[in-house]
């Protein structure tokens, strides 16, 4: 008897008690008030701002082509790996050898920037910084145009896109609609400016997102993003839902304490948690993180001290070509960290180059890295990450992508998940290594974001 | 009734099963069979080894300083500080540029060299790689002459002992003994060569070590060592306890898992675990753990990829510099974070330069780098941190050390700890920032190892 109210009490206690952490953990913090003007220029924010909308052309110019190509000539010998080591160690400086001469002797500056400015690039000021971006507008008849904000991460630019620019803005068979991608440069990354200020978060870059669309004329849009755009969009949609008509990621990922807890105790039943196709991407715990922990020396530097190791960076292309060729290789294909190439070739080279090029020619891998430090210095970050989105999303999971969710996770963040595909090929850098398969999902998944509008606007 | 079962059950049980878990923790391991002679050399192992011992003299040459000073002549504007920040996102880059200015203009290559050079340097081949060292024999009479092995850390060399070194081997009045001092690089630091093949841990090091002190005739020897130079140290008391004769160190660390568990469960009552005054050193864990993640992203990018990091370190020497005096500049003081120097103006300039310039001259930031990855890849290195120690110990606690843990942790892996020194002053890199301090506690630590000796060998 006494043992029957013991047990009867246990359970009781711990019902509660795991009800009050269920009900703790879903709650869902107020949006704080955020300044949606902060003047993030030099200075102080002048009584009327430029507003102007300006023609930018890419020019790699023949003092910095000539500095380069020195400093490259001139790189000290590089320690070779060790005996039977291909790039466990990192870089495999043989190979990095051959990419650094393919860059000084074959790699066609002129000629590549003569290919990005294919595009329209425009520069625009926005709370201070000026603000890079392409904007290509489709010349199609009788279809449905829709503003699409393309948003890269770390180290890229608006250059990442390249490739699924014209697919995007192309007429499809099966479609009644096509896009005019506005493809921009965070600020601090590509040809943006950065700030010399401290606390420009990806939740203050959202802002400054969504102000630059409505420079532009969209007050209502689509917003695309992998890597740190994704994070920013995913902010983005959290602050304006009404403004952005829907959320496409190929990196998404919810950050709510909810769904932490949720990964966490799916490691008890990882079958039960996961697809069982693709369990090994979160489970064992275990190996998630010895993986995560082997491939993120860069991120804790980058979060913590970014200005000292963007000394050497600035000061050396080849360490520069060194560092983000070797994380660019991995998250394309963290198997092959047991090659020489270590996934790299995975990437066209020029692309990859162009990457490294722009980030040399604008000096800039000091204010993007800065990036990983301002995520993690404020609250509001952390709050609005807290906060679910209604806007309708659209995922999709590559096989090496660096961080996986199912779903049932994803909806803590994105309770309209309409649109999910996980695929057993890819990586990181999707819209350079698979493209066409990108923009095919960002094509479905908007269509299913316009009945998902319709059925709930109407 | 039952309820008196159940708690005796449950008492029982908790007490078994804690019991249990002390004894294991508790359990020591063997010690693994290791190769004395394990080659580390190019090539094979030849039939016949060079034994000879060869007189260096420590040269800057022409060359490599006008290179240097070309370099840091042509080196890339540094991205500024951001608004109000000193160091809090690393080095401050306008600091910087006043240290490189130094480097450039004030600081005496030749000098320092021949300065360097008032000791008796010499070379001798280690299981096949080239080892650096130090001997300065004193020059007394009616004194025992104490053979003692000082090991230094990253990112330094036998340069850190500079200033103990004359100290060491002068007579004191109280002591009637005196120090002949082997300063020794280790291998793929300073002037020591480095070896091309993966597994050169702290392990296999201290093997090095105890060979070369062999090689010099001492059979039995006092070794004393901070950093990766204290952890070389750990392992050679625990595999030849009967060849040494004491050990001083000023970065005692239990490794032993039981250590750790006790470091955690301290936290429950940290004024219990820990001298009151130094309770802030370990307590509460979640700010040692912070500052730990925030001061270790060095630690983390050389222990997963230090081929890749090395690259731009080995072509830029503002970059080398900006990474080095930020990180000796931090555990120097760690409270100086927000100051433009953040803490690297506790040590003399041209110590500190001397020690980026022996790092640049013999290109070795990428094989100093790798022994962080090593120290983690192998299981020897965690068996024998597992197993205690007989050899008596000396601790010297400065303020600043990156890691404490108070006595009665210690001596789960150095049970004959039998002199232990706790002070309000200081840091990490104590031969440099306040040598006098640390000799005499050396001398102090050694007297309690003879006495020791004489209780314990007689």
């Amino acid at each position: 008897m006494f043992k029957l109210i013991t047990i009867s009490s246990i359970v009781a206690v711990a019902a509660i008690g795991s009800g009050l952490v269920i009900y703790r953990l879903h709650l869902v913090p107020e949006k704080p008030e955020l300044d949606l003007q902060k003047w993030w220029g030099i200075g102080m924010k002048p009584r009327e701002e430029d507003t102007s909308i300006r023609i930018f052309n890419i020019d790699f110019n023949d003092t910095m082509i000539q500095d380069l190509k020195q400093r490259l000539r001139n790189h000290r010998p590089f320690t070779k790996p060790l005996d039977g080591i291909q790039s466990e160690y990192g870089i495999n400086t043989k190979y990095l050898d051959t990419i650094l001469s393919y860059w000084l002797e074959r790699y066609d500056f002129k000629k590549r920037a003569e290919h990005l400015n294919r595009y329209s690039h425009y520069k625009t000021r926005i709370q201070g910084l000026d603000i890079h971006f392409i904007r290509e507008t489709p010349k199609v008849k009788d279809l449905k145009v829709l503003p699409l904000l393309l948003l890269h991460g770390w180290p890229s630019s608006s250059k990442e896109f390249d490739k699924i620019i014209p697919m995007l803005s192309s007429k499809r068979s099966n479609r009644d609609f096509v896009f005019e991608v506005i493809a921009a440069d965070l600020p601090g990354f590509g040809f943006s400016e950065g700030t010399n200020k401290p606390g420009l978060n990806p939740v203050q870059i959202g802002i400054m997102m969504r102000n630059l669309m409505k420079r532009l004329g969209f007050d209502k849009f689509y917003v695309q993003g992998g890597d740190w755009g994704s994070q920013c969009a995913t902010h983005m949609v959290t602050l304006f839902p009404d403004e952005i008509l829907g959320f496409h990621t190929n990196m998404p990922f919810s950050s709510r304490l909810v769904s932490s807890v949720k990964m966490l105790m799916g490691s008890l039943v990882p079958s039960y948690a996961v697809d069982p196709r693709y369990v090994d991407r979160i489970y064992p715990l275990g190996n998630l993180l010895s993986s995560l922990i082997k491939e993120s020396g860069y991120f804790h530097i980058q979060a913590t001290k970014p200005d000292t190791i963007g000394v050497s960076l600035t000061d050396s292309p080849a360490g520069l070509a060194a560092y983000i060729i070797e994380k660019m290789g991995v998250v394309s294909n963290r198997d092959q960290v047991n090659t020489p190439h270590s996934g790299i070739e995975n990437l066209p080279l020029d692309d990859v180059l162009d990457t490294i090029t722009i980030v040399w020619a604008n000096n800039c891998i000091v204010t993007s890295s800065r990036l990983y430090a301002e995520a993690f210095a404020s609250p509001e970050v952390y709050i609005i990450h807290n906060i679910p989105t209604p806007v309708p999303t659209g995922v999709i999971n590559f096989k090496y992508e660096v961080l996986y969710q199912p779903d049932w996770i994803l909806k803590d963040k994105f309770p309209n998940l309409v649109s999910s595909n996980t695929l057993d090929i890819g990586g990181h850098f999707a819209a350079l290594h698979t493209p066409q398969i990108l923009v095919d999902d960002i094509f479905s998944a908007t269509a299913a974001f316009i009945n998902f509008n319709k059925r709930n606007l109407s």
